[in-house]
């Protein structure tokens, strides 16, 4: 079973994938010393109109810098949404010799489109990972579970994502069987902690036969973010004899909680809310950070949304 | 099922069990709209040389505030390490007509003098309940559980608590299995959250069987704190339909959050590792909140426990 933590990749959506360059250093000096397999740094990204930092993008010179440092495998993971087949080979080429693997992040609706992609990344050399969003809402989506066995043999590894943080460990044990009926590929689960549930929820993976799990220190992650990589090392070590370096454990920990205390992830009522009801966080993020409306009409606006009522 | 609220009993570890009256007044009034049973208000103590605040003795005038304004059953916890049969009537007398249940905290040690407590306590009318701590090491303790079927029609409720915050889902079970096969009482759980597994090993309480279970608002309690109150109202009402006014909790919520602030606490790095490894937490929640010792010694001293070594 392998490990992967994803906190530059998935922190950045509360820094806009700015990191100071002595933290990045710290945290991949740490997991030289940590029994974590591979590092997600990042985004590939085309060039947006809005602002994104250095780790949306990637460049060069950023995967050097990393490659020469880390002693880990390293992913980068491309936004299926916003990447198209033919977009591949120019924002994958200046990842060869420095990227591992290649993740995609894909919506349900549009797996059958993803597979072009994975095709192009696959015949680029990397190893690959579909990270497929929505898990609570799989099992009414037949359209793409049919679709499912058309990735036989692209994928080396095919991961449930829990977006919205509201699957429980028994979600979790029957979605990864049902995967497996159709697809014959290595699992991984990617938790999110609205309701707590993202350590049970990936222990549960693990003990279901998942080969791959993802975490980030201090859950940092978007909205009420993802399994704390800090608690899964520590359930490891006293579960399963995982041998931990706690020293350098503490050390990036320590780091990321300053962050945590100007950001303030983690989760709250409207995450719970939102998580309970498989309800989008992304807006919930927006209003908690900004802290412009109170927490009544968060979760009134949510409760409208569960009921189908317009919000004002 | 029942739901108890225990945050000024177990929140009071934070600020020495001193309230601000308009605080208490707001979480009363929350309470009242919410659909919890019971509310635990506080200790009753016999006077210590230490300092500690109303919520540790509850006079009678905390009694005669929170009674007239509460529209729950009340509760108060004896401390059965410091309370003896002898001290009941007088201790318990002022309580006659304001408090409807006693709880005591029993160490699975002193399980057979506290039941003579008990039998006091029972005498003067309240209904009571036993909090048998430290159930992740119950299984190797046989003097305590051949002592169990002694209880059989003395408690209301006979409570799990997983003191250190080490339990996982499948011990729960197990334990209250056990439990039932000593002992004819209703069931109860009390979980902390140091491995953040207090809402997974709760809700698998009441799906083994639990009659009530316990939560404090934010989780306010010892150490790492306990399962959530708003975590479980909003699991319960998504999962169960069990009706909850959002409004009423988050206002509660907002009240606790700013204490949080000051206080901090919750789970973090040493109290995931005292709770995997089942270790006290009294310890690390002097180190952790007089920031005087780094992580990294914490740690080590508490793998030096681990293992046997004596701390420096």
């Amino acid at each position: 079973m392998k490990i992967l933590d994803c906190t530059l990749r998935d922190g950045g959506y509360y820094t806009q994938w700015d990191f100071e360059n002595e933290l990045v250093q710290n945290y991949i000096d740490a997991f030289n010393h940590l029994p974590v397999d591979y590092l997600e740094i990042g985004y590939r990204s085309n060039a947006m109109t809005e602002y994104f930092g250095e780790y949306f993008y990637c460049p060069t010179y950023v995967l050097e810098k990393i490659r020469q440092q880390s002693q880990r495998k390293l992913a980068i993971i491309l936004n299926e949404k916003d990447v198209r087949a033919v977009d591949a080979r120019s924002l994958l080429s200046p990842c060869l010799g420095y990227i591992d693997m290649i993740r995609i992040a894909v919506d349900p609706a549009n797996f059958k489109r993803a597979l072009s992609l994975a095709e192009e990344v696959r015949s680029m050399g990397f190893e690959l990972s579909f990270n497929v969003m929505y898990m609570s809402k799989w099992s009414g989506n037949k359209c793409f579970l049919d679709f499912l066995p058309e990735a036989n043999g692209l994928l080396d590894y095919f991961y449930l994502v829990d977006s919205y943080g509201g699957v429980y460990p028994e979600d979790v044990r029957q979605t990864i069987d049902m995967v497996k009926e159709k697809l014959e590929c290595k699992i991984g689960f990617h938790g999110h902690n609205n309701l707590e549930l993202a350590l049970i929820n990936t222990l549960t993976a693990i003990d279901s036969g998942a080969d791959i799990v993802d975490a980030t220190i201090t859950g940092m992650g978007r909205g009420a973010g993802n399994l704390k990589t800090e608690l899964l090392l520590t359930a490891l070590n006293s579960r399963d004899n995982l041998q931990v370096n706690f020293n350098a454990l503490s050390n990036v920990v320590s780091d990321f909680e300053k962050l945590q205390e100007q950001h303030g992830w983690g989760t709250n009522l409207p995450y719970m809310v939102s998580g309970a009801n498989s309800l989008p966080q992304k807006n919930v993020m927006e209003w908690v950070t900004q802290r412009f409306y109170s927490f009544n009409s968060i979760i009134r606006a949510l409760q409208n949304q569960k009921s189908g009522v317009q919000d004002n």
